[in-house]
């Protein structure tokens, strides 16, 4: 694969320093355009960046001058670390202006003509962007990844279409480092649950059936889905227990097989980000855990485990992912991965 | 109401000291006779006890000789904190001495003899204390509380009985203080989640449904329950999601009346432990909080939130009680002054 | 003691709040007049504050109207829980319109016509308050009270002054409600310790000597403290290490005997919010802790342990208070209650 | 450098599976030989091991059957991860047997014949080791690695001898994997400290002062240290506040830079697990954080921060280290690697 220059636009965020740090020792992206508001504009990167990852901040950014977030500028493929409030308007205006967004913000999730991509899921939805380009009329596109807790329960979903999945009850066990910096108070979160994320429950709800769609989600899942969602005092890796209505009542042995045998077009095409195997499956009685198992897979594989009956349901587990990983940077880039190698950024 | 002397079996471990610290400041019952193991017999309480509370041991405990857990001895009525792994024989032999034992011990819970007891859903259930004693051959009796997150939950179901309560799906979020001390290494929990409890799904899904059935439990409510159980890194409050199919399809206008104005005996007879309302219904978006909530109605309040309808049941919410206070302790001394009030001890 | 209206500037925030609960349930002490910034302003207090304190907003604050901050309304004495950042203007007006402010923000502590006032240790610096009207054309007056953290170090080192204090080190570890709210982000303190809270070394360097020296403070106490400030993920309670040296090198047992029995005026006039004995001395060897001990004395007790010799000083222990009771809130109040006493409202 | 075979005593604690998963992976040593008490012995690693780390048990120690601790079978080379309750007679077996002990237990850590070793700061104190073998009549040696605080505050203090160190107060944050699994009760920690470590400062106080001495520690270093331990709700890294008397009374600049610029002889020798600078110093005004920092060097490096100056000592700092890799597993191997440099087990 040839390399490519990609941009950040939100660089200086906790999502956008995530970008930075992952695409520094990327195989084929190399990060060398930086933008974000207004306030850092034309300082070093270095020097502005609220810096709050473990890994220092990589060489290539140091010095690096933080550029206006202006459409046009930069290079063709860029990654939107962009919040909401904002992302709209500059991704949009990215897209006509002829860029490829990579986007990690949610304002275009639920278009009907944007990707919700989830590479090892539904790697077909890019199909849609050349009628997203005719429609909305820009050169660029957008693609998007989910929600942080959707796409862990949309991975662990997607190996049971094939029993007709039906009815999905989801509890979220929500890391606060979804939640952004500053984001939770540590008053509120310290020895303590918040059983409400703003917002969180209506994107796992719609996010997951546009995902397990067809036509580019156009045609979404028949099933339903209802989520409680909670915010835990853990850093990193949502928990999500799920009970499911499978409508061929598999039996438990052949869920664990189609977990574990789940694969997709980044294991296809060995993307460099994407995992071994997308879904892992413990065996150990009382794993998966956030601590112990967020980061299996680097980061990008979602641990499934206690799958078994439920008495209510078919069938009941519990599934885990790195939130800041697979929920955000990390699933920006492995989309990336899937539109380079599909030639879309020739 | 006449004031009884009561004993505590298993006195020095973590339940047995929430017995003596809540008795010592009670209007009826005075904890003179307070009796452990072997290790710890005949020695001073303060001297053997690991004391563990905020607050100080109580005067009437200091100094106090700690007995063998000899039946015959000690008062007629005696509350038993012990561990499960000795509570059934030790149990079972006072009762067969005489002495009514209020036990917070899992052992007899599920025998169709015993009561399992929550005093505002199912005080009827007494009503098979006589024929305990005729088939047991006992001259006391063995009377019973839940588990430390069925009595949350059974609680919170009990006012929908009457919308035909058919399903529950539950993911709890426990505290730490649920597995007694040491209990939980902080290794495990620390910043982490534990999506296993042993045990604890069988008990929630078995013990409801005894609670909530008829002729003391006999018959089972007729409904089916599933639970996920996860430890939470929080002291005190189990928090549990919860989504119910309800045959009459009420409003939620209607479920939420049914809880705030549920009562039961124990606000009828205004015993000493009965909070004034047992649910109280939070409309406040991000409540229950273990930390903001878990001592309500001094700790014997169950604290429901979040009640909305739900996609793939007819409702669903949140709730919150304190498993040490309403799930152990508290519980069982609430059971105790019910037997009180119905003359059972004269 | 006959009752008092009393006034709260800043009543909407954290520590607004805890005036607001503690003074509705003082004897001598009546809440009347709620004061808040203008977005606030002539709105119901239990609408717009953000209440965060696990007892419910006091019956008396329900529908209350919330006053602005204006100078010569509101009662004559008034508790001052602003922010510093609006605290200096907005106190000089209360008091030159003649009110009493009694403040919890530390833009006044080093004035040296201000008392920095902790009513066991340096009661006698109230005399002051003639001069500082005069000199500052004052027709009320403004009392303060120390640093949430300075207050447990002044109060374990005030018995220590008969042995020649000459220089006391100390390392805190420092709850997270002593940044207030939103105050410390969780992602910060989680699972970890941030070795610096700005400006809090000197405080406590510098107002710890203020506290401890005669003339109402202008003359400091001739010793040195040198601090280390650190926050842990704790949600009430500081916890301090001090390392001491005594000109008279005075026996360890000798020190506890001195900390043990410290009284001071509270306690000589039984005022409501004293603490029996300010100074609780622990002998178990793994105590104070803040979740364990904070609350000893309704939160007003300071808890000192661990009084041992030290091969690099004199001595050394571990000293906890609350810091948001005997660190905030409760400080002030304790404060007021010596100024009714001492007639200084009359 | 040849490779060696070695064996690890103890290695199914969570010290031992740390041996285990670092030199499964080391360039030099090889664990072919993996030795336990009674109750594992012969049955697969994989199976009796409660593994508790984040990386997966290597493949070399699948399948491998336990040993026991039998003197004079397995390699010359033997690492002891054993609790201290039994260190002491197997360490001395199988040193008399002719092995090279490298422990991390505290047994032998102040025998005045046995090396306490940091090979940054004391690589001469090896050359005790004939001494050792003469005296004690072993064809073996035995070396040990300090306790895990010690090995923060010594690195700390060694550049800092130059300056006439006179005396050390500290002050430790300790994470809780230090005290190995279970170790401390989730009750006891969760939002809490315990200001106290069984003979944890004695330790401290001790061990520092052979360390930094002369003639393999029988001349300690003439300082006076004086620590207060205390536990915090982190997982790994001790954070170490400390104040520092240094006779020539350098410039902190000075300071700064013998920290920098300390090497010894792991970086002279490049060693495999030696960091580039074995102490990093932070410029960052709220560093070195433990979830940030301890992991630095590959979990090998000691962070220093907040250098400043002291108004009662001469200058005060912040250290911080892994805990369980330079205060255990780690620095143990780090030895290994220098007495193999050195010919030692040629």
């Amino acid at each position: 694969m040839r390399t490519f220059d990609v941009g950040v636009l939100g660089a200086t965020g906790v999502v956008g320093q995530q970008f930075v740090a992952r695409l520094a020792r990327h195989p084929w992206f190399r990060p060398s355009w930086l933008a974000a508001s207004e306030r850092s504009e034309g300082k070093a990167y270095d020097v502005v960046v609220p810096w709050r990852l473990a890994v220092p901040i990589p060489d290539l950014a140091i010095g690096r001058t933080v550029e206006p977030c202006t459409p046009g500028r930069g290079p063709k493929v860029v990654f939107s670390a962009l919040d909401a409030s904002v992302a709209g308007d500059i991704e949009q205006a990215f897209a006509a202006a002829g860029h490829f967004v990579i986007s990690n913000a949610r304002n275009f999730r639920m278009d009907p003509l944007v990707p919700l991509l989830i590479p090892e899921v539904n790697a077909d939805h890019l199909a849609v962007l050349p009628e997203q380009q005719r429609t909305k009329g820009w050169r660029g596109a957008i693609v998007t990844n989910p929600n942080c807790s959707t796409v862990v329960l949309a991975m662990s979903l997607a190996p049971l279409r094939q029993f007709d999945l039906r009815t999905a009850l989801v509890s979220t066990m929500q890391a606060v480092s979804g939640a952004g910096y500053p984001g939770v108070p540590s008053l509120d979160i310290l020895g303590n649950v918040v059983p409400f994320i703003a917002g969180e429950e209506e994107k796992i709800e719609s996010e997951t059936l546009k995902i397990l769609g067809k036509q580019a989600g156009r045609t979404p899942h028949p099933a339903v889905i209802s989520a409680h969602t909670n915010r835990v005092p853990v850093v990193d890796g949502h928990l999500i227990t799920v009970s499911v209505d499978l409508g061929t009542q598999p039996a438990i042995s052949d869920i664990i097989a189609a977990l574990q045998t789940f694969r997709g077009r980044p294991q296809e095409l060995d993307l460099p980000s994407a995992p071994p195997a997308p879904i892992i499956v413990t065996t150990e009685s009382n794993r998966p855990q956030p601590r112990l198992d967020a980061d299996r897979g680097d980061g990008m594989a979602v641990t499934v485990g206690r799958v078994r009956s439920c008495k209510a349901t078919h069938a009941k587990f519990v599934a885990l992912g790195h939130n800041t990983v697979r929920g955000a940077a990390g699933a920006a880039i492995l989309n990336a991965e899937l539109m380079a190698a599909d030639g879309i950024f020739d």
